[in-house]
């Protein structure tokens, strides 16, 4: 480059925080995984096979037929109201009564969190975070410039006793993942979810439960939300990425009306409104029952596949390589011996064609090395245990 | 509201720049205006009647039917690559030669102006804006806590010779609307492009230029854009609400690399993505000259309904109340004499089911009260011609 180019690319001052911003290790790796030849455990996308497309070409054809001003205009900053209501009342189980007042359509969930950043967070505000957490999470957050603060978990998830007064201090919000998390694919027991219900009764900031994979439990016996608990104390968070399609981005927030209202206004300065068209056909897929009968079918589907990787693991991994048994969602979490680094791993296996996502970046501090996340629902069960014989000779060499 | 109410709904705190969001004039009136029997000129939506709504089933149907994975799987952060080259394409004329490698695609144009926000604005940076400008603008990088500048503006718009070393020190961009600018409908002169280009190519900060609605010159005659002038010092943002459909929010910003690779970082943690979907069926309509024929018929459409609007001011406003003559576009800017307050006048105007948009809220700061802005593309000329005899019935007694 020379001088006159130098003039010609003026280094413009940014934001603090956008100084801060790295782009994921996901996403560099997913450049990787676009080869056809990488067998990809890296990715937390949805298996294809199950976006039912007829339907929604059915759905788009029907709307833009019979309403296509309402599917093409400019439409309210909340979201669809039939969708919104649809929501409501999918939500209003046991004792819990949810309100359509509550419930604001996001362009999909990573929004939540952004309008969540937005409207909580200020420079320096303790936010209370899994051990380890969604890493788009972090970086979603990380655009407010918050001090995190990383909760106790062991192998059933979140300590809910480790929520000492101490600890939580000045917090903002507190952000679970309580259904198949990721990365860790763990579900939190019953007994624990009823002791941060009542944290979140009695704490002065809101309990996030970002839930996407809730419906994906294999056996099809969910758990009870924290939002069904303490109905007035949680931040819910849905999608329908994983129960139809996350290229359509239609997500929610379901909030107590003080903090939707201030979303509402966050949301309409950052996107005016989520596509009212893309609302409208996931309203138009959902609202006879649909999900009563496809939703089964993507837990059986996930569930085979689960249980290929898990075969495979056991097949292949050597001694001193362990991983838990998911009950639900899209991934497997794996611990190698102490000292092997999964970051250096992974350069070894992609250069093998084979792709996975290292446990290090889904912690908000004192990253653990040795970790790994395993995405299986997109593999065949052939290709799954090619993989992971692959994964598995590299980790032997290193023991 | 009892104790236990009170105690069932905690008062959560906020983030400083939540604590200041304030929702918009406009979001509270168009409320109003859903009322079927009010005549609204407040409305900045564009006419139905140029939706086209076929072209957009027959492309979301062949999408669904011949790559339903492409359309409903996550998708790259940057857009929908043959949906970035066309807009590069369409944008090298003259001399200028803009790469795909500048294009991301934003959920409308609104999300452009908040990841500019979040990349470019720390609290307390100067913001230099014209005056008056977008109100949507003015929410959207408020989240970011700036110090807004006003710059200079007469009749023809921004006054280029105004950007003084002293009102620009420290800015972190200067935003501005040149072609039939929202609210005041100007477009601001060839000569006044040519200086403002010529300041962008020497300031330290971004000269952005917001056009969403260029392509509607009434006359089919557009002046060259900023970004022509100057393609590596401008960052230009445009959108396809205006000349196909607002409901897709599908827009786009054009960016030196440098600054690309800062939004994408910030877009990924905001949506991930665009969605896909929509990306495609814009692409699907757009890419064989769809264009080329649809927006002259939206030009001739709101070029008559700009005439009806002119046609009803000439006949009905009294004495001492003027108006532009636009020359494309959605709006006509409307001063009345000293000392009518507009925001008052709509309270008026609504109770006999007229409404508009008072011009104080445009302001960044030292509203002017005596302003209001028109749009003229939703109402037939009948509408036009009564909303505006009404208007000119409660100016008309209050001079």
């Amino acid at each position: 480059m020379d001088q006159s180019d130098l003039k010609a690319a003026p280094a413009w001052q940014l934001s603090e925080r956008a100084i801060k911003l790295t782009s994921s290790a996901i996403r560099e790796i997913l450049k990787v995984t676009e080869r056809p030849e990488v067998i990809s455990f890296a990715g937390g996308l949805p298996a294809p096979a199950s976006f039912p497309a007829e339907e929604m070409r059915a759905a788009a054809d029907r709307i833009l037929r019979d309403n296509p001003t309402g599917a093409l205009q400019y439409s309210a900053t909340e979201g669809y109201l039939p969708l919104r209501e649809w929501v409501a009342e999918r939500y209003s189980v046991g004792g819990a009564k949810i309100r359509a007042s509550q419930v604001l359509i996001t362009t999909g969930s990573q929004q939540a969190l952004d309008l969540l950043g937005k409207v909580l967070v200020s420079p320096g505000s303790p936010v209370l975070v899994e051990t380890p957490t969604y890493l788009g999470a972090l970086q979603s957050f990380s655009l407010y410039e918050p001090n995190y603060v990383q909760m106790p978990t062991d192998d059933l998830g979140l300590v809910p006793e480790g929520l000492t007064p101490e600890l939580t201090a000045g917090a903002r919000l507190l952000y679970a993942i309580p259904n198949f998390q990721n990365p860790t694919g763990r579900r939190l027991p019953l007994e624990r979810r009823q002791a941060l219900a009542r944290f979140a009764q009695s704490a002065p900031f809101p309990v996030v439960e970002d839930d996407p994979y809730g419906a994906l439990d294999y056996a099809g016996q969910p758990l009870p939300t924290l939002l069904s608990m303490a109905p007035e104390h949680i931040v819910h968070l849905g999608s329908f990425s994983k129960v139809l399609a996350p290229g359509l981005r239609v997500g929610y927030i379901i909030a107590p009306e003080d903090l939707h209202f201030k979303l509402v206004q966050a949301k309409q300065a950052t996107d005016l409104h989520t596509p009212s068209f893309t609302q409208r056909i996931v309203h138009e897929v959902v609202k006879d029952g649909f999900l009563d009968t496809h939703i089964p079918k993507v837990r059986a589907l996930y569930r085979d596949q689960c249980a290929a990787m898990l075969d495979a693991l056991a097949r292949n991994m050597p001694e001193g390589v362990s991983w838990n048994r998911p009950e639900g969602g899209m991934f497997v979490w794996v611990t190698l011996p102490e000292g092997i680094d999964t970051m250096k791993l992974l350069e070894q296996a992609v250069a093998q064609n084979v792709a996975f996502v290292p446990g290090a970046p889904f912690f908000a501090s004192e990253p653990q090395h040795n970790k790994l996340r395993l995405s299986f629902v997109t593999v065949s069960p052939a290709k799954i245990e090619e993989g992971v014989a692959t994964l598995a000779k590299l980790i032997r060499a290193r023991i």
